[in-house]
């Protein structure tokens, strides 16, 4: 980056700063006080022509990247609270890297995090590359991890899936927030994770990462408009959360939380679908393999 | 990646985990458990073709990119412990990721640092993006920050520098952890940092974050058999220390350490490079301005 120094004053400006951190952007190292002691570490990537296409503002790209980092951090259940970025053009100018890191400040506003450092560079060739590690804070209930369903837990699923990259709904979504923290905080979770790769992959992942089987039933998954089954069962991106429960939650569920859908349950076994009575579930792609 | 999934797996062999690491490489987040309440956070980018050349080894590249980040806590006189990685590539197979990994794994091993999660993605071209955010502990005695010069300071440098790319030194190299951390634990260090992009560039970062001027003499700082001056002291990529202090050091720096060369003082000033007696320090190219 010939204009590194000029970016990484303006980057100060954007940034800013919050109550806990110590030492901000432009030293070797950022200095953040930490209050609780277990704290959640993730790392996501945007790739231009991979995570979106060129015609994509930067603003949109830099959001998304915050967003998905974020889903991370509700799916086990914590509070997202510091963020370090990495951003990597070739071809592009200072103001597209300026534009991406607003849309990245922008969204963390939104959801509480604050970025602390990070690093700008050349790529050799045209493109953007970008890397979001996010710091948050565990539920002082516990973290919620992939690996707690047992036979007998209730299968749910929020919101509606379905056709998130073709409709453009993967630059700019809701992270399922409180949501996750109000099932860890309360204990009403016993495994979870949020959709990026596809509703029946990422169920797979669960039964597989618990050593369970699930018995499905996507067609009761809410769908959004533009989508349709099977497609929006694969189709990745939703970022919506995917988790089991030892207890039918529909009477606690608050009603300004996004809508509960049951979708199966958890039987004895070693990662497979399956359809209500046993049968093997069929479907020809899961998800998005990358 | 197409073969993303056997990647996670023989990563968590590779990362291998730590007694503070409570949920490790799989999930939506790692969980770490933190015992001091003031965390250092940086990132740093290895680019193929930017940072190392297309014969490097994957292995060497993994290597330096943990490197680079360890020095930029022995900056802060403090102690790396977590680490997340992404890596990003294009044309490369597996096995090339897996290298990669191992080569952040195995300098991660020798410098006391876990990487607890991270993400790989593909690139649209050929190439190697890999971003690593490092965690540390800040030093009970205080981090030390680039600003806290002042005039009457002496001015060191540890090591030698000069050639680092050139001979191949800037992939594996000594970060000066235990330098950094003696200096900041005993209160003797004024303002740091690594010396990254050049010796008098990142001089003049230091004089200008701590608002004093240097009045130097690089000649007197050791040279590496294979470099020359001027040439040296804007090559960059050296990952020595380099420091003030209110008091001189010579006598109480340990015999193990490496070696010590006071090169200047600080004076009344704003960021300016002098020459002895105050005159303006002339030269062609500071360093290297990515």
């Amino acid at each position: 980056m010939p204009e590194e120094l000029k970016i990484v004053r303006a980057l100060a400006d954007i940034f800013g700063g919050g109550r806990d951190l110590r030492i901000g952007i432009g030293d070797d190292c950022a200095e953040i006080g930490v209050s609780k002691n277990a704290l959640l570490v993730a790392a996501d990537q945007v790739i231009e022509n991979i995570h979106y296409d060129s015609r994509t503002a930067a603003y949109a790209a830099g959001q998304k990247l915050l967003l998905r980092n974020v889903s991370d951090v509700a799916a086990m259940g914590g509070t997202p609270r510091w963020a370090v970025l990495t951003v990597a053009v070739g071809k592009h100018d200072a103001q597209y890297v300026l534009d991406f890191c607003r849309g990245v400040a922008g969204a963390g506003k939104q959801w509480g995090v604050t970025v602390v450092g990070g690093d700008t560079a050349a790529l050799p060739q045209a493109g953007c590359v970008a890397t979001l590690t996010i710091l948050g804070e565990a539920s002082s209930s516990g973290s919620v991890t992939r690996s707690g369903a047992r036979a007998g837990d209730f299968l749910y699923v929020t919101g509606k899936i379905g056709g998130s990259f073709a409709s453009g709904r993967h630059l700019d979504f809701t992270p399922r927030l409180k949501e996750g923290r109000f099932l860890a905080d309360h204990r009403l979770a016993s495994a979870m994770l949020d959709v990026s790769d596809g509703l029946l992959l990422d169920a797979s992942r669960l039964a597989q990462a618990s050593g369970v089987a699930l018995e499905i039933e996507p067609e009761k998954v809410p769908l959004h408009a533009d989508a349709s089954a099977p497609g929006a069962w694969s189709d990745g991106e939703d970022y919506e959360l995917l988790f089991t429960s030892p207890k039918p939650l529909e009477t606690v569920w608050p009603e300004d939380f996004a809508p509960l859908c049951r979708w199966g349950r958890c039987v004895e076994g070693d990662g497979e679908l399956l359809n209500p009575g046993g049968s093997r579930f069929i479907c020809g792609k899961l998800g998005y393999e990358h």
